[in-house]
């Protein structure tokens, strides 16, 4: 008797269709700044920093959700790529360009699976629940922490403002006040006062 | 009143020294066949599938404890490098490099974590619990999910025997008796077909 493997089948070609999660570069450096981020590498960090960091979060969290939630969360951007934070122009279509993605590759799963992962995604995207809020929190924060390893190298390359950073985490501190707070002093502001982040603030 | 960050800071030590595993690149390929793949992507890749194939573990696990071993489980390889499953002298030193590395790394953070995140590494290590098992299954069925969708590099650059494979897969079915039907069919007996694996079961 031969198994049926169809379900399975739909659950590896999505499986190896996100692997190109590999090949989409961030615009933010690994630690030892020698090259970019990617989108895999930028999910497992945000994972691990769950399980280390939970106990930071604002309200008690769904551990397991949230980190379902990190690890598919830029899924899309196998079909959409990455849309950079401070990318104006890219960001007005970013809605669009992301659902469909969205509609294309969680529809490579067996109906139930789509359902759930599709739904967990929006749930990221609208960032409302606590679990939404904390893996928001960790999306920001983590970037942030690498920036400031490599001496602000992505800020300085894009000539960030400060004010645009601060538009930027305004919902950072929903999922955890604790690490906002040590992120606007350790990473935001001490790297204003190295020059690395433009100033804008005076004006 | 400051707040004190001592304990969140040896956290965040731990959390930016293992950015390293970005740049720990193992022997098998990504999907696309362009470049190795680091121990970051494939602790990422083995959680999505985690997330996707819990439903064919031969007993119910816990995902979200067999999700913090996988997030985890290369942690070491940051002191101790990867050792490739192929290479036997590499593999006399490993347990000792690796228990080194856990003692300094997992050092690094809180005590309770470090005692935590320490007992995770060696339940995976020791591959006992129902957890651990299908954790293990998945850190030989995702490299061999790659082979196969690279036409065997890995295999063909190593000259890789079946009879090795097979007997490094000896406890891929106590994880999940139905994804090693279908890896050894579909990625193993496949690619020995297709030439890419030596088929020495003849001698």
């Amino acid at each position: 008797m031969s198994i049926d493997f169809s379900r399975l089948e739909k659950q590896l070609a999505f499986i190896k269709e996100i692997d190109k999660e590999k090949q989409i570069f961030r615009q933010t450096y690994i630690a030892d700044g020698t090259r970019k981020e990617n989108d895999a590498e930028h999910a497992w960090h945000m994972a691990v920093m769950t399980l280390l960091l939970s106990e930071y979060a604002n309200e008690e969290i769904d551990v397991l959700k949230t980190i379902r939630m990190i690890l598919i969360h830029d899924v899309v951007e196998v079909d959409a790529g990455d849309t950079y934070a401070y990318d104006e122009v890219a960001k007005e279509t970013q809605r669009e360009r992301e659902e469909k993605a969205a509609e294309r590759l969680f529809g490579m799963l067996p109906e139930d699976q789509a359902t759930e992962m599709r739904a967990l995604w929006e749930e990221f995207e609208e960032g409302e629940t606590n679990e939404a809020r904390f893996a928001r929190t960790m999306d920001n924060f983590q970037p942030m922490m690498l920036n400031d390893a490599t001496d602000g190298k992505a800020w300085e390359e894009h000539q960030v403002a400060v004010s645009k950073i601060l538009k930027r985490n305004e919902r950072t501190p929903k999922g955890s006040e604790t690490l906002w707070a040590y992120g606007k002093e350790n990473y935001i502001e001490k790297n204003v006062k190295l020059g690395h982040i433009i100033d804008d603030r005076r004006n």
